[in-house]
């Protein structure tokens, strides 16, 4: 099961710039939804499909409208959009292409923003992402998700309440405010991964269990992933800070600056517990070779002293006819006497070499 | 056996640009194919090498000319088509050299390019790659393969059925199409490979066995393969997306940016499985570990209980004359007391130390 | 509990540049304190938060102000400040966020820094950092801690004193003394936390045990700490001395770079001593591993001397009606002859082997 | 014996320029040998060392003349060689020096470069290199090598046969002409290393045995040997192309760049191979962790079950009077069936382990 | 003992460019020594720390003034001097802190450089190193050690006897020929010890033994240590070839080069030394790790050969008053026969493993 590079046999041969949908289908129907705002006036209708251009099409010059797409496998309404927004063919491509590498492309009328909104999924046990493409241009914002339900709700309330800048603000700083929520839920993710790889390294010194060692395996994995999912959209945002264009307003650059400042440190900490797993299994197996020395030691100390002795008693449990010592009296004695002082000898000799 | 690293013996002491086949013969007669074509009209023909330049004079110059060579070692063609359209005698040589590595260089009338096509051999279950060689000149696209068999068919299709826009465009479209199958094809082995890698975490955990570490070292082996025949690619790649050229249309820059950006993605899924495959080897190793001090508290668990009883056992098999102990009447009772005491002890001295 | 990545949930959603208190209160009331002062005059009172408007206002506009506020759980205060200096909202935003990366921001009227204090926590045995948030203005600096308690004494004190040329330069110098105290502590730690490394490495060729691992882990996560909390400040201090900026003097460059150097050295010689631990932790697995060879070869000399004349013993305990060695006069001594030999061959074998 | 790094404790003090030979006197006398060419004339003779300026001399000023020296031990021929054509100290010191880093410099009369000449010795049973300095001027070169023997016959074979361009080209393609045999004899080097190094692996996975490992150990010192020898050369050559400089001209630049191609090709060969030696002994070291535990758990497995059995044997091989098991009719018998129970039992608590 | 950092706790709290020595005493009394010469002129006289001033003033204002002071414990001797020759107070700030990275710094009238000389200490049995300061102004240089004896006797004495160009050349050329000497000596230090690293290697083959161990840490630490004495002054060094400052003569730059490319050699030879270590220490880790496999062997082949035969030995060493196969005439020869087939079995069976 190829979890961190998709499947994309469909694609093989296919004309570039052809739509083809790659991915799993995660939503029965897909689900439009539109907002258009501005500082005075706010429309929000969920679309028939069938209806976007005309909905879009009544909406305001002056107004920002931001038009949010859920599945993805219905690729005449893409084309669709496509057309109404005057898209490049290789992004609509890139769009349905949900194994895409996180990255900032820039064209005349818009710019085009791909990333990947991670959660945990408890069914799996493991992290799942979902793509986010995004295509900002003037007075327009289209999103598309693979899947409804997103980390944008908190966005739309503001927009609703009228609350913060965002009413106030261009397409730009919407796209601000939806990545900023994705990255906001980046850091969620990573604290809670951080905090039981901080917990691990008590287990670890308490000694030798294969389930620690499963858990650094796990964990190892969960931040590869989510490393390939969130490193390469650090250099997309801040790109986008330094974009010469008009789509971006001299004052959204700290936005977008504090936003590059925000997702290089997640990166940072995904590598800095990737460095703290990579020493605990170091420390690990460090316990394991020391446990093991201690168990040989132990099965050392036995088998030396009592080989020997086990050796003299059998000497004298043989039955030759002839065996002389067998006869004195004091033998049996003297026998303790000098297994005692064999024992003494190698007890001192482990002793001395550090071994209880 | 080299597979990483060509022999080119034959080479040294050659005086530079001397024609020389590097590799080992993949077919029995050279190929010729020739497609030419433009918006309206198209011409394709198997050729032979004989007829060549003949051929090639009769296209119209408003055509693009696609003429594909496979086989290298006769080596009077290659010169040939050299001195029919002009070729640089090194770049005749790097053709000839099918151990050269990818890269891109400008010329003043083409541009050159070298990839490797690679694929699964079932036969010698490996990846094998086999070199593509391309010249795009105004108006001209030469291609030079070890062997018949290619990705591009899809390519041809397009062509023959006019679909896409590859009718519309010049020798630089035609050159991204074919890549852009190369590059497809990378990504389908390294999905497969990558598909297998990650079923192999199971396998490590369920414990050590010589298989799974065998496995590990061939990808390995494989990716280190991969890597070493893709990532000069993406260096080219990237180049020509910023060739200022006349060759290279401001249409075609997107196209040659989205697949710089395909190959990186591929790139870095090979450097992704390489950490995984890395991460893999220390888990089994930790495993091997773990599985090892088992074996040891199980052995010296029984030989500590079992070693002391059995030399104690052994004082009374001895056959002195005196030795009192053996005429009492409870002697035996109290040896069986003693001896489960001590067993007992030290089942307690090893619960305490976690051994159980 | 996540030390090396703060939580920060009660941000997510929340609209950027709203102000959030994120981290663990540790101090009762907010304490404020100012500081004014030029070559000629020094005003220095401990301020009530509700009376900071009036008293800045008060202050000379010739004059260097310095507003230090210890704890940050009272938004309002922050917000007054930030009002009546004309701070950006993202600026309050990561002022109170005190899982802030270190960094430099420049803006049209004042630039921003975060660093963290480092000390050591005697009661949790760890490496604690504090926040710290200084705002440089023309004429101002406002510093933000988490707790009350910092360096700067000694730097009040050069104020107090007229000591130096602080009294003479701007805030930019005054930031510039703060930062040299801070990065004077950053020394003071990784000093100490170096010398007791260094003073490992005997312990490590002592041989195992167990006391040596865990310390070597302890030190590698205070050091990942220690970098985490430093190293991001290296580029921010060297952005300060190429800052094209009016508020910092032409005079006030080498001081920066001076601090530059000296926080280069700093991390500098974590790098250093995590290579040094990596060795040690290397070194002492192969203490380790010696040491199992050592305790297995006594194992081994042992068994293999003793198994197989006990086996010998054995036999002649046996009680078969005709075992004609037993009624031979010098069977016994023959047996002993035959151990001995058998014994003087097996010595002989493991001298040979270099196992004594 | 320094193998690494060459003992130069003679030039310890020494005034910087000052003419030492450092390095091992490899030849009796110092041979020199001369051609003289242009396209039309070719004037080859060896020179006695005292008549170098004459005949240096009568060499027409339209001709390329490459001097060539066999070894360095002689100063008085350096130091007038470099009278002669005008050679800045610095450059004869590092001519004399042979444990000079490869690398390029520029004067304003020519320019100077250095690379190693790496060969099989086969009494050695190691790579050893020979210093190649070659000062490239308008119409000469001179070359400067410790011992005769060199890979250079090719080419003054193509000269005296006026086989390729040489003939009509400047120093510069002579000096191009001799680096590429040089790299072409890097290649040669490598791919019969690397040969040996991919055959390894199946040794590797056909068990543990000291003779691969000894291998391993002497191919990645050897590897490490090449790379310090060759890799800086990639950068000089690199240099040569990017010369802004009267000495290089328009028509052999395709070739520097051919020819840093090729080094390229080279150093990443060598940094392939070592990635594959380190995964080798990777390999290896589980293969052998492997094996471990295979021999531990026949051992446990017989100790295990055996040792147990014994002591029951040993229980009932005591002499006590009083012990009535040895006197009922069953006993041998039971004893036999209880033994086997045990024996069964562990046998399954074994297989049940995995351990079979 | 903090070797790697050197304390300067001293330095806590104090206003920058407070002078403070940092580090230990290691003479009596600061000794001085003044060189000042032209090219027809020389004077040398040690110096009376209280005649510094008026000596210096005498010198002539067309001579080199050379001023070297050895010992920096008196500050008073390094502030006359600061005042004298106008040096900013953070410089002499660094010439007193002796734990001084490497560095170079550019002022206005003069540049500053750092760097460490190394030695070999016979009583510590380790290498230290020793702060070199230079200032380098337009006719003087002043040099400062921690303690007397260097490595520049050499060029004093070529100074003395107007030996190459030093006499003609300016305080930039001194100041490289004292550098040289201090590269000079880092190539001795590093060949000495790289010479004993390359000898280990036989010694680790030859089998695991405490003492190779302990010499891979020592030469680890020991390279560790020279890298950071000697690394960053790569960097001062290749800066002062590109400085753009009338201090440096157009015809000095080629001997910076030279040094640049001598110093880049030194640190690439103690990296190379570092990987060879780290080899060495995986080969010693395997050879452990065989040499335990054969140990076990030995072990396993003993055990498991004599335990069987020692357990049905015992079965008829008991005492049991009916037990049939005692009394059988050829048991005895029997049971031999039955050990002796079991025997070869067991030798069979591991012979068929490669045990043997
Ligand atoms: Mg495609
Ligand atoms: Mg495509
Ligand atoms: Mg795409
Ligand atoms: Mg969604
Ligand atoms: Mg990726
Ligand atoms: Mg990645
Ligand atoms: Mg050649
Ligand atoms: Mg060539
Ligand atoms: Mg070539
Ligand atoms: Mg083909
Ligand atoms: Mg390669
Ligand atoms: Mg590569
Ligand atoms: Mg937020
Ligand atoms: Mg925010
Ligand atoms: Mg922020
Ligand atoms: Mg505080
Ligand atoms: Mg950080
Ligand atoms: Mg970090
Ligand atoms: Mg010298
Ligand atoms: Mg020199
Ligand atoms: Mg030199
Ligand atoms: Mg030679
Ligand atoms: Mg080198
Ligand atoms: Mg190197
Ligand atoms: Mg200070
Ligand atoms: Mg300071
Ligand atoms: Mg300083
Ligand atoms: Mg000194
Ligand atoms: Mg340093
Ligand atoms: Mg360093
Ligand atoms: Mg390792």
């Amino acid at each position: 099961m190829a979890r961190f590079f998709k499947k994309r046999e469909a694609n093989r041969g296919q004309s570039p710039g052809a739509l083809i949908f790659i991915g799993e289908q995660k939503v029965e129907t897909v689900q439009c939804h539109l907002i258009s705002y501005n500082n005075l006036d706010l429309k929000e209708i969920p679309l028939n499909p069938a209806s976007i251009k005309m909905e879009v099409q009544q909406c305001g010059s002056e107004q920002i409208t931001w038009l949010n797409v859920n599945g993805l496998h219905d690729i005449d309404i893409i084309r669709d959009i496509g057309h109404l927004f005057d898209i490049h063919p290789l992004v609509l491509e890139d769009i349905l292409n949900t194994g895409q590498r996180p990255k900032l492309e820039e064209f005349d009328n818009f710019f085009f923003i791909v990333m990947k909104m991670v959660r945990f999924d408890k069914e799996k046990q493991m992290i799942v992402n979902e793509q986010l493409s995004m295509i900002v241009g003037g007075g327009f914002l289209l999103s598309f998700q693979e899947r409804p339900g997103d980390v944008f709700e908190p966005v739309r309330e503001r927009i609703r309440k009228h609350k913060g800048r965002i009413r106030n603000s261009g397409s730009d700083y919407l796209s601000y405010a939806m990545m900023d929520s994705v990255v906001d839920n980046y850091i969620y993710i990573v604290e809670r991964l951080g905090e039981k790889i901080e917990d691990l390294e008590e287990e670890i010194l308490a000694g030798p269990n294969s389930g620690v060692m499963e858990k650094i395996n796990i964990f190892k994995r969960e931040l590869n992933y989510l490393r390939k999912s969130i490193r390469p959209a650090r250099e997309a945002i801040a790109q986008i800070s330094r974009l010469d264009n008009d789509l971006i307003h001299e004052q959204s650059i700290p936005f977008f600056k504090d936003l590059t400042d925000l997702v290089t440190h997640v990166t940072e900490a995904i590598d800095t517990y990737q460095d703290l797993l990579t020493d605990q299994l170091n420390i690990y197996n460090s316990v394991v070779g020391n446990r093991l020395n201690d168990i040989m030691k132990v099965l050392t100390v036995f088998s030396a002293i009592f080989i020997p002795l086990t050796f003299i008693a059998g000497i004298y449990g043989t039955n030759f006819d002839y065996l002389p010592e067998l006869h004195y009296k004091y033998s049996y004695f003297i026998l303790w006497g000098v297994m005692l002082v064999i024992a003494g000898l190698l007890v001192m000799f482990f002793k001395r070499k550090g071994w209880f």
